[in-house]
């Protein structure tokens, strides 16, 4: 079975004038790996529309399975990615009702009418499903375009991680070549700024995706679920990978003076949905 | 005037699974626009002959001016960039004499033996030239095809900073389309780890390269030049803008104790070399 490939795409000035380092990348290039995916290239453009069809092209004519891009998704006359999608596509660009819903919901909900510029929000190339976004009021786009399916996430990392993470157990679906493994450890005691640089240090020496929910008190009573995932063609390797970073994990939060309840399965595809 | 296009290649696995954040791109980008040019795309590929080649033949088929790369340049295996440069551009891969000698000095220094590792460092397209590299031992490489420049790197920061500085007044000379401007600070009992957060606030804040070159001893009695770089298509503004950064990084090392000796231009070209 052939390994699935991704692109990722990232739109926006700043990335090429130097102004912001690229951590959306690193993010989902990470995520993309451990969902199953090789990850082929990436391409960063500018905002303008030429370059942003012409990078959604080049991933598709490259065989890409999956083509993930980041900014260029909102209001402002700058934003242009979903408009230059539809033209890579050769689609329509039209208003889709489900998006059109979920942009007034939240407008409405703050007593704000629609205007032109929010109407936009809601345009994405005819056939395109819209994703639901918690953190912002841009909706992502997905797109399915022959064997290949298209999500397209705004620039905001906050954003761009709750919508990723929306979609993500039916990009994993479609990369059954790995074993994916996800086990939860939850720990007291430990404030999450705490365990931050923790599980940076562990994410660092393991090839794993760690992501802390904290539950308790930040400051009083700090209680954190953490997950741990991680993926290879063996599934004895990706609980090998899962359980060494789970351990190195156990003993640094004791030595920050945690006290770690217990490690449990944290069961296919819900461990990082929101 | 059509001001010069920049495209940068940035080779390596570990920048497609996620375990690195690519700041070298920032970096490059910053440096870029500040010496003239309009940086149009960005492109990360694997350690992978086919699409290396195919990152160089599409940033010269899409009409770049400049082609930056880093990585993937050095001894083992895995390195691979002159070899797949040779590849894109159709020319023989070669050991290049002058290069030889600059990899030769470095292990003879140290009493070391030349092997086949050691000068596969040397081997390049032919009618490239090195750049020498002070911080480490494989030279970086500069190839004219037609009208363009390529300028390839290694992946690791301080090496590629090195060799980049080099070639910089080259790379600027072809960029006349906007006026770069080049001061100096020098100040007093600063140590150069605690003017690094001040450097860092005003390169935030205003369009400007900035680089602190310490003089004295870090700890005792440190001296520091300190080198602000910015440009715009007319020189006034290019002026304003150093002026505005230097003074309020002024106001900042004063804040932190500082003695603030005098600003004076550093003259073209000249501020970043070596």
């Amino acid at each position: 079975m052939k390994q699935p490939e991704a692109w990722i795409i990232s739109v926006g000035n700043e990335l090429l004038n130097g102004r912001i380092v690229n951590t959306n990348l690193s993010w989902l290039a990470r995520k993309l790996t451990i969902d199953g995916y090789l990850v082929r290239a990436a391409l960063t453009v500018r905002d303008d529309c030429d370059d942003i069809a012409w990078a959604f092209r080049t991933a598709l004519d490259r065989g890409a399975d999956l083509v993930v891009s980041t900014g260029g998704l909102g209001p402002t006359f700058d934003d242009k990615t979903s408009e230059c999608l539809s033209r890579a596509l050769g689609r329509r660009h039209v208003v889709n009702e489900r998006a059109l819903q979920m942009v007034e919901e939240k407008y409405r909900e703050r007593g704000l009418e629609i205007t032109e510029h929010r109407v936009k929000m809601a345009m994405m190339p005819e056939g395109a499903e819209p994703i639901r976004n918690e953190a912002g009021t841009a909706p992502g786009i997905l797109v399915r375009e022959g064997d290949a399916l298209i999500v397209v996430l705004p620039g905001v990392p906050r954003e761009m991680k709750d919508i990723f993470e929306r979609v993500e157990p039916l990009i994993r679906e479609r990369a059954p070549y790995l074993h994916y493994v996800s086990k939860d450890l939850v720990v007291k005691g430990v404030p999450e700024s705490a365990a931050a640089p923790l599980i940076e240090r562990v994410m660092k020496e393991f090839p794993v995706y760690i992501k802390s929910h904290p539950h308790g008190h930040e400051i009083k009573k700090p209680v954190l679920r953490i997950n741990v995932t991680a993926s290879s063609p063996e599934e004895e390797e990706a609980r090998r990978i899962v359980e060494a970073a789970l351990e190195k994990l156990k003993d640094l939060l004791i030595e920050e003076g945690g006290e770690v309840e217990g490690i449990e399965d944290a069961g296919q595809g819900e461990a990082d949905s929101p």
